[in-house]
């Protein structure tokens, strides 16, 4: 029994999606590539075995013969196709984020609620890498003792142009913000946002440094750089009573020529994310076809609360204070 | 379009394909599952979902509703199993060994030969481990010069009682040759055994080390010790006029605690050849669906090649001196 | 030619001193050994070989067979025993803090001004040590362009009896403080500090965190822990334009067992920094032959400004605001 | 009171040694510089703030205004200056190897059992660094169990012109010899050779493998590789019955950029080995302040071994055969 998926967007990721579905995951079928331009959707369709083409995202995440859809179109239609699409009963993986504002993430919610039940999966992909199951399995295990800090670093190659401080926080650090929240298990109530003045901040990539609080305290500490310039790089190191632990990267090889030890860094996040990829969108399938949503998956209330960190973040930044974040309660059918 | 396999034996590896195709390969049907202990094949089926149960072997492998066959029964088995699975047309997957003998594998070469096409795939699965990947690359695009040796390091926890030096050589050593011959592009022309006599060598895991000169003239040294104690690890080096390049394990984390910085062995091959196993399964599937046998793989040849130089180690070892290995020529349909 | 040294304080720090320049320092003569504990000073004056005890401070400081004193005792006596050492023409090796106030540190800056030449070395070994001495040749080579960030961590096994977060910043992180100073060769211009309010902040060790802005707008943030449990552990990554370097602490052996590789961290500052520490008192006893004070030691302004960042990050602790630092202006005998 | 010392001998290693006295190592006093090329003898003397210089050694170890006696002249020299030394009463620190011979080495132990006195140290400075004293610790305090092998890997960037394979093993691998036997505490038994033949063995820098047995059958597998190109490395890995112990160079910083981590090799052996030779010469200058030879540091027995192993590994390379190793019983002054 195969889970037949509609595809949105065939952009970067949206054609590893189509890649990762059809190369990757088994128990499913790629029934429709949709793309505002045809020819790249025929193209990813025709690549990777897909029965449908469209350009018509609307239609698409409708039509009777798709049960699920994967919605890696822009941002702003993240909300409104996901809306429309479980609104017709279809279970939907969207990428992050799940709106560019919490105000539209809330109306997603609105209509789980109003259905009772979780259908959309966001794509928070680093649950489900092995370095971050490993962290959250340390502090589970009480090795590390309690969690007290959490230190976040999240680097680039290269800024897209004209990428404010503003954007650091909005479009990279959500997926800090969900990772601190999975790992510690604990939601943001309070965010700082710190600048280097060295740097023009007014420099596309321009870095910046947030403190979070969490309800309970611990602190969170993340850095957005995405001119590092030397590679893509997450790093993270827990730190509890007891001890802490470190996210490591997959590294495969190590070259010793020229009187250098070499480890190579991936020029951007599709090789250090690969297998959490893999396994998100596999965790998905799964969830569908056993009717239970996938207990780590992040869901539209995660969504929520993302986009709702990210609006302090930028406030904080804006208005150089500590902010403080105000949640909805949160409905029945997220906990 | 499904590729419909029979399963013949599921101890512990074969359990673990049988995981391996149910949950992470696409295009691919668990229609069979056979083993001895009918019981046994019958909680496999049901786990993953095959649709039949056999424990008779050899109708498994010839039956009309199976395009391929997956053989992970006990070694002396592989030969004869994989000769009536090509001979009525189907595809084979063999684990290491080919065959428990050089004499026996050339059966196979034999069969292959009259049918004119290479039909089986030996499970030496590393060299799609990615960290074999990133080695062979590097000596591809020049970055350590020309190959001068390769140190190779094997070690388990603990070896299965009654495990000689002999076993070390003929059972688990074979993955260093096949590694050694699809790293280096070369054949194994001489073989010296040493054992560290401080170890009663009569012991079960009694560790070996050897040294192997290609056709060309590298080295390479293998250490054998099923007796590590300390974790399942191989390891190892390609030393080239240039440089030298490492495998790396895979390591996810990195954990601080007890004034120490740990990283953590595995206790067996499963989770460190995960994604070579993987990535092995895929690539045989698409090969039996692109009707090409996979440029990567281990096919029969190369199984026969594993055990001649199997026995020359053993012959080395028994007699205290350095054998010659004496191949047959290469088939031209492995050319 | 050897240097007559006078120690004042043979507690660790003080006896390891003695240890260091008894055993490791060449043209130098351990002459007095001082200590409140007269036996203690006797204890330490015969292991080492000095020639004199006192139990004295004041005399000792001031005696004519004496060129130079190492001050180790408790911190309120630092600045009075320095000013008084250097006024009878003494050179003089002060641990940190040069002075419990910054108000104490100008006093000692006063006494310097009159003399009209640098008289006091401050114990602030990290810049000899030769992670620091690399990570500051990449900012100087270009290797990582200019610096934007540098990331700290200062974490201790258990902190003392009733150290308090104000203790964290006032004992331990000017290490810290002078640290940031020479890698950037810039000065402190505010200071934010935070603290994981899930751990009792009144508990002794409690954690804190720091971000320090420079005057040039880098960005410096600093974690004090000194309840980390899991070991003695410095570390610090600066971050630039086009890369990063991080400092790596000296480990001299991997042991692999119980399926875990492992390296050890040491219980206190001592195996970490004895490198540093020879390295500094074998400056000190340079400049004091060649009549130059070292290039890279911190003199008696960098004690002040450490004390200075001190007490703002103490005060914007209390008072749970950033404040600004305000610096006398650098008297010429500093630049 | 302090060693007056004499040093014979100033090229690269000579001059090191200077400096070092003169700058890391108390109580002694550089004496004479002694040097066929007396205006290097000079050269060095009034850098290093020697009384004397000298460009005729047998002279120079006997003078009375000297205690101790460094040979760094050329290795046929070593011998005879070292017999000299000890019967004109002076205490000797002998540059690897003791003499090119065995039987040369035979003639110094001559003269020390005449004399009934261990008088020469030799500079195999390895024992005294930090990552083979922890590698030695773990083997005595359990952490591995029973030592069972030992690798070995010896790479300098670049051979010298002309040297051979037969150099390789008379020249660098004497530092690996007297490292097996310091850290397993065993003697060599037997030795085999192999050489990669893919390379031009008549070319200069040809690396040697070699296999060696212990007396109680432990492995001891060296590769000398003087024309590894990338760089200074010398690495090795003690196996046990329950773990293995890495020997890790010193690295102080690692640095990010160009999509690289990257660590440093040294171009040669001096910054590896900086500490083993600062605490080598510090425990020669000890021992002869008290008296008693250092329980770690090589004698002359330990030199003869080296050489006797060293001219084993030369006919077991010359005859394409394993050479079993005949040593002299121990003299009781060696026991």
């Amino acid at each position: 029994m195969s889970v037949r998926i509609a595809l949105i967007g065939v952009g970067i990721m949206g054609a590893d999606h189509a890649r990762i579905f059809a190369e990757d995951i088994p128990n499913v079928q790629l029934q429709v590539v949709c793309d505002a331009f045809e020819e790249r959707a025929t193209e990813i369709a025709q690549k990777y075995g897909a029965s449908h083409v469209s350009n018509n995202p609307q239609e698409t995440v409708t039509r009777s013969d798709v049960d699920a859809v994967v919605i890696a179109s822009p941002d702003q239609t993240h909300a409104p196709l996901s809306i429309a699409a479980i609104e017709a009963g279809k279970h939907v993986l969207c990428e992050k984020p799940l709106a560019p504002t919490s105000e539209q993430c809330l109306e997603v919610l609105e209509v789980e609620k109003r259905l009772g039940k979780q259908m959309v999966q966001v794509g928070f992909m680093r649950r489900f890498d092995p370095a971050y199951t490993q962290m959250k399995d340390s502090l589970a295990n009480g090795a590390i003792g309690k969690a007290i800090m959490f230190h976040c670093f999240h680097r680039n190659v290269e800024a897209p142009a004209n990428f404010t401080g503003q954007m650091a926080i909005s479009n990279s650090a959500p997926h800090e913000f969900d990772a601190a929240r999975f790992i510690l298990d604990e939601d943001i109530a309070a965010i700082s946002v710190f600048q280097p003045k060295s740097v023009d901040t007014t420099k596309t990539g321009a870095p910046v440094f947030m403190v979070m609080e969490t309800q309970s305290g611990q602190l969170v500490n993340v850095e957005i750089n995405n001119n590092a310039a030397y590679g893509y790089d997450v790093r993270g190191e827990l730190v509890g009573e007891l001890g802490s632990v470190f996210l490591q990267a997959p590294v495969h090889s190590l070259l010793n020529a020229n009187l250098q030890a070499v480890e190579t860094y991936p020029a951007d996040w599709r090789p250090r994310f690969a297998e959490a990829y893999r396994l998100q969108n596999k965790a998905w399938i799964q969830s569908i076809l056993s009717g239970k949503p996938s207990p780590i998956a992040s869901n539209a209330w995660d969504g929520y609360c993302a986009s709702l960190i990210a609006e302090a973040g930028v406030q904080a930044l804006n208005e150089g204070r500590k902010v403080t974040i105000e949640m909805i309660n949160k409905p029945t059918i997220y906990q």
